[in-house]
This record gives structure tokens, C-alpha cells and sequence, in this order.
């Protein structure tokens, strides 16, 4: 017996429910070997972008097999249920862009088609529970290897999949016009930026940097750890996705700078 | 050696303390290979019933196996500690009437003990944390088959263990007089109230329906699913746990409606 | 092969981000076959005492092998990761006192090294993530006994690692002095103090003890057992750790003493 593919499941379906744990029961049913391993469940409820940004950054650390995410507003509508191959493992979710950007940088998706094989689906006593009844046993088979892709349902071209549109930061006049696209817990905030983007206005590591949040104005260091500069003080760095974030040492950033998830962030020389 | 059976595991102990990485820990010493599943730990403090409805809605997805529930309000005093034998497993927990629905969902207890075995008790330094001490060890070697039920404790007989008592919709003058008994994370409502229950009053899917709490009416369509109305509108449907619920597409209708955990909901023609 | 050991994580990243499902990530894909349990990850941020605390009080019930503990508001700076050995398993974490209380209480370490090894260290493309690209793997190789200690760094004499202080309750004038050092979900409050302080003063189990919190002074009884008093009503009682603390039958002592985390507490005589 060929050994299991690990299941990666990433929600919004909080854990004050006992939805996780439903999908982790069905899993367990229909194939009790799989290791399941939970990314998050704490994306913000019905935040398509933030789940596909967690579950990016996630990916390339979690061992190859199948990632099942399900931030799902559009839940009972058109969207498509979806499984796709990419040279990493399967994903299964919708086809609402929150699977796109993570199948994009482990390099793209082969093959994919939608759920649709009605053996696969779980009858329900009411409205479908797309996690429960149709992505859990998806993700089960294809982890086990009790189905193959082919067997989930109707091809779709991988180029028909909905892709995630995420903002570019903006240079212009001395200035890169970026977003805040993440707050984690401690309050640190990653910016849709990247360091090549600060040097290309002349700003290197060790230079200081205006930072720019609707009205408020407030300088940082950019340096490469927390311990160069003081407890309390704010400073940019290069965080360990790679993206440049505010930070405050051993304090929120958010609160810092004033800035959540989707605020507008202009740095650029003093 | 047979093969050990998976435990699900639901409490209302939170995850900010150590209790729950304790009761996997105590397992684990005891029967290392037994896979663990938490259904849920999010239960709210002590809400016995909202305990037991979720554990009724979640068991029949969950690998047969054991059940281990502790939502304990009256740790410390004479209720009993106890473990049942069900057609789909082992049940184990307090005698409070949370284990009583999901129970007999799954066909009833055929058999059932106090757990009074000396020698499955962990000491304690002090008071009793029955989930770790008592709770844990009982439910580990059943999965593990290390004990069979007898050997826990003294039987009990089935009849004896405490029902939960669950409020029943009533009919009246056009009218169904229900109650909200499961608000979920994303304001979901669902009611003690089935589709039969509105068919009775002449009210089919399709039809609009006034949904009345304390002085607020509100009035929304009963559909099958969120598509067939706008975003942001309110829906009546049968939920995946075949019960009428409230919705909000993309909206909370806790909120819409204004309605916790155990507010009385009327239904009507309008 | 020898069987592998398993590893307890605890750390204070909370559950809304994806930091702890990457830590389990990167530990399934150096060691798939180990069995990760998670004793807590909401340990109030940066808050070594309180990580400390939970760990030792956990750890005795963990089963033996590896814990692995991240709470590191130092990360970035000079304090050290480390590994350290015990009769009960490894330890694995910054040197800032997290995790001595724990490793003493299972008879001290007895081996250190720091985590210098390059080829155990996960490269990023920013600042390093020390849970994810130097806690984990060490974890993981030690868990699976694909490296021993020795192969992680460089020996750190045991005596070297950095101790937590604790605070000891005081006695004097017929009074314990003593500090509320956990406060957990229910609302119980655990006391730096054990029950011999009180005996000590004079006060025995059945006896009425004066809780005096800043201006606050409040009545309970010494019981055994929650079932020793009425519903709402308070008392002091040795926990299920061992200590003393103050409880209020089904309610929260914490909100009844007007006590949190770190509070100083006096119990004296009436």
C-alpha cells in the first residue's frame, strides 16, 4: 500500500464551532491513516485574500501532499468546487482565488477540475456544507489515493481558474504608494512591498524612512533585527516571508502606525 | 494487536490554557498510538446544552470510536463521572445530560458505568481536574483497549443516566413559537424548529415568512440556498444539520435579527 | 528503527495566523512519523513567566520526549537558542527562562548546547523566524533521532542557562503575601502560595481565610470541593496543580477578587 499523502487544511472557520472538527471526522472516516495538520482557521471570516496570502505563505512549508482551504463566502452560489494539480501536491477549495496564489508559487497548476462526481459528496439533511460534504472527502481520496483527480469530476482548464487579484505597490516622486496586507498577532505589519522596490528610491538598509499612514507621519529605521534598535521603538524590516514590515520592538505595530489590513502605506526618504 | 479507536474530544476548556495539551498528553502516556480528534473546545463556559448540541451534530461525522466530553459545571460535586456503550462507540464524561443527544442519536446507550476505578485515576496534588484525571484515562483505555467497560466501574443502567431536556417548538394560531439554540461564529441562527414544523402552518420553501423576536418583526424568504438572494439579505433555510435556521448572505443574522443563544423566535405567515 | 519520541509545543502565537501550522509543517517534513502534541499557544505575548508556568505545570503530564516552547520576545537579539537535556526528554527554546521551571521540576538538565548548526537552520528569505527555521528542525531531528544534542552546537554548561525567578510568598504577621501568577479561562486564580504557608500561619482546610486585593478585602472558606459551597459563593481551595487558589463555584474569582495575572494577594486570619 502506497503511503498517504499529509492533508494541509487552512479555514475561516474559527474554533469556537465544531466545524474543524466535523471536516477532521470525515477525513478520519474515509481515511484513517492521514495525517491532517492545521495551518490556521483564524483567517477573518469570509476574507478571500487574506486566506489566499496565509496559505502562500504557508505552503512551501508544509510537507507535499494536499491543501484543503475553504474561505468561502460565496458559499451556495456559482462558484466552482475545485481540486487542482500542481507539482507540490492537490488543492482543494473553491475556485474563488484563494487557492491561486499559493498553487502559483509552487509552480502553477497542471490540471484541475470540479468537484462534481456525486459518490464523492456527502448527502446532507439540508443546505450542503461544502468543507464537510464535498471538500473533506475530496481531499481524503486524493490524500489516500483511493481516487485519482480524473475521478473527482469534469476537467477545467487550470488557465479558467479564478486567479487573485493583489495590488502592486505604486513608485513614483521618491515615494513607494504600498497596502498593509497582513497584521499578525503580535501586531506587525507586512506591507505588499519588497526591499528591491526601497532601494529603487534610494533607500537602503540602515537608512531612515518616513512612513506614511492617511494623515500620520512617523519615522522608522529599516534594520535587519529587532535587537538594533531600542524595547518600544518602531523599525522596518525585511520579515521572514521576505516582504518589508513594520514592527515595533517588543510592542504593535498596528498601533504604532495606525495601520490594519488593507490601509494605505506610502514610505519613502525623509 | 487490534487496532486502537480514535477519540473525539470536545470541551468548553478554551485553548488559552494548558488544559486541553494536558488531556492529549495524559492519552498519549497511556495509549500512544490512539489518534485524537478535538471536535471542538469552544463550547461557551459551562453551557451544558450548547455543549451537547454540538456534540450531537458533529458525532455522527467523527470515526466510531470514543466520545470524550467535559463541559463540568458541577466538577466537585455528586454528579457522576460516567462511560456508555453506544452501536457507533464509547461515550465518556460527566452524567449532566451532555452526552444524553449524541447518544441517542447514534442508537442509545446499551450499557454504562460510574468511573470508580482506583487504579485508572491519576493523584492529583490536589482537587480533582476529572478531564485529565479521570476523564482521560478512561477514555484512553477503551480506545486502546487496555480496559473494557466493566472494568471502569460500576454499571449504571442506561435509564438512569440524566437526560437533557431540549426545549420543543410550539404551534399555535399560524404560528411556531421556537427558540435559537446554536448562534455560530458567523452569526448564523439555527432553531429548534425542523421544515416540517413550518409545512404544518401552511409555509413551503419559496414563501416569505415574518420572523418575529421580542418587539423586532423581520421578514425574509425561505430558499434553499444563499444565491437566491442578494448579498446582504436575510434567508430562511434548512441548514446542513437539517434544522430551519436564519441567515444573512455574507452577514451575520444575529446581528440582522437580533438574536442570541436561547432567544425566543416566532415564525409566520405574514 | 527505533520508535520516535513525541514533541509537546507550546508557545504564545496564538491561533489566528499561520505561525503554528508552519511550525508543524516544518517539523512533518523533516520527521513525518512524529507525533506533535500542542499543549498551548495562547500564552499571553512575550509573557515568559506565564509560558514558564504553563509549562511546567503541564509537563509532567506530557509523555516523554521532546518540548518544544517558543515564547521569545528577545528573538533578534542576543539571547540563545537552545536545546537542553533531562531525565524526562529534551528541551528545546530561547534561553530566557521559559523553560527552566519545567526542566527542573523533571530533574534538571543535564546536557546543553545552543542551536548553531548550520545545516539544522532553515534559510529565509528576510529576518529568521526562530520557531519555524531553528526551534522546529531541532525539535524534529531530535524527535526522530536523525541528530543527537551534540550535533545541534556548542556545549552551554547547564548552570549557564538562564534561570526564571519566581516569587516567593512572604509570611509575616500572622499573613501570607503572596501574587496571583495564573489566572486561567474559568476565572480561577492560582497563588504563588501552597497550602503548607497557610498551615504555617495557623489555617487549616474547613477555616475562614481573609483575601485582602488592594483596598479589597473578601471572605471564603477552605474547602475541598467546589459542592462545599452555594452557587456564586467563593472559596480557597489546593488546585488540581497542587497550589492554592481562589475559585467561585460556577463563577469567576478572578472578576469576585478583582484579581489578575501578577496581582499581589494577601490571605490572612479573620
Amino acid at each position: 500500500m502506497p503511503q498517504s499523502l499529509p492533508i494541509s487544511f487552512l479555514s475561516d472557520f474559527g474554533l469556537d464551532d465544531e466545524f474543524v472538527g466535523v471536516v477532521h471526522g470525515v477525513i478520519a472516516r474515509i481515511a484513517p491513516d492521514v495525517h491532517v495538520i492545521d495551518i490556521t482557521h483564524g483567517v477573518p471570516r469570509g476574507d478571500v485574500r487574506a486566506g489566499a496570502l496565509s496559505l502562500m505563505r504557508a505552503v512551501q512549508y508544509m510537507p507535499e501532499g494536499v491543501a484543503l482551504a475553504v474561505v468561502d463566502p460565496g458559499v451556495g452560489t456559482q462558484r466552482r468546487p475545485i481540486a487542482a494539480e500542481t507539482p507540490w501536491g492537490f488543492f482543494v477549495g473553491p475556485d474563488n482565488g484563494l487557492l491561486s496564489p499559493a498553487a502559483a508559487i509552487v509552480g502553477g497548476s497542471i490540471r484541475a477540475v470540479t468537484l462534481e462526481n456525486p459518490e464523492l459528496i456527502l448527502p446532507s439533511a439540508g443546505a450542503t456544507f461544502d468543507g464537510r460534504d464535498r471538500f473533506a472527502p475530496a481531499a481524503a481520496v486524493l490524500a489516500s489515493g483511493q481516487a485519482s483527480l480524473d475521478e473527482l469530476g469534469q476537467a477545467v482548464a487550470p488557465d479558467d481558474l479564478m486567479p487573485l487579484v493583489l495590488p502592486l505597490p505604486e513608485t513614483k516622486d521618491g515615494a513607494v504608494e504600498g497596502e498593509a496586507w497582513w497584521v499578525d498577532t503580535f501586531g506587525n505589519v507586512q506591507l505588499n512591498v519588497g526591499p528591491d522596490e526601497l532601494r529603487e528610491i534610494g533607500i537602503s538598509e540602515g537608512d531612515s524612512i518616513d512612513v506614511v499612514v492617511g494623515a500620520l507621519k512617523r519615522r522608522a529605521v529599516w534594520v535587519r533585527s529587532y535587537g538594533e534598535v531600542e524595547q518600544g521603538s518602531p523599525l522596518v524590516h525585511v520579515d521572514s516571508a521576505g516582504m518589508l514590515a513594520l514592527a515595533v520592538r517588543e510592542g504593535s505595530a498596528a498601533e504604532y502606525f495606525i495601520v490594519r489590513s488593507g490601509s494605505s502605506v506610502v514610505l519613502r526618504k525623509p
